[in-house]
């Protein structure tokens, strides 16, 4: 099966974001009231090849913790679903 | 009313994305097998303080093209939602 991947990572709480800061100081300099709270993360969107949602779910894990995100000041939301491709594929294509 | 704001930055179609084949080739050498058409893209959340919803999506919406995004090369998604916060707040209190 294909899955389309959304990995949505964010700094941990209470991990400085200077690059958030520094966008909410520029915000207000440019005239953009109202915004605070400024936080920036990565998105990592990929396809994935596995036999099933759960064994795509374990290695999109293993990869996250591995390589993609550094567990310490990072944390990673998984979006998984399956690709549309599959609905063309014919019925006998895994 | 206060909104938190997630927008969602990805780099348009077509346009190359060094880090992301980057990703994707590092992820083969790993081990990691079945992963293509890696792409790497950027959020920024924050709290947006606005009259209401249309006034909220209009202050985003311009603050992505002069601010937050390069048009020519990248595309937002906008994800809004009333706080949570609203919740909690009195019933006086808007």
């Amino acid at each position: 099966m294909t899955f389309d991947v959304v990995v949505d990572i964010s700094l941990r709480p209470g991990i400085s974001d200077p690059e958030g800061a520094t966008i909410e100081r520029s915000c207000a300099a440019l005239g953009f009231d109202g915004i605070s709270d400024v936080a920036v993360g990565k998105t990592v969107r990929f396809t994935l090849d596995a036999a099933d949602e759960a064994a795509a779910r374990a290695e999109v894990e293993d990869l996250c913790n591995k390589f993609l995100t550094n567990p310490v000041i990072e944390e990673a939301e998984v979006r998984l679903a399956p690709s549309d491709s599959m609905a063309a594929a014919p019925a006998g294509a895994a």
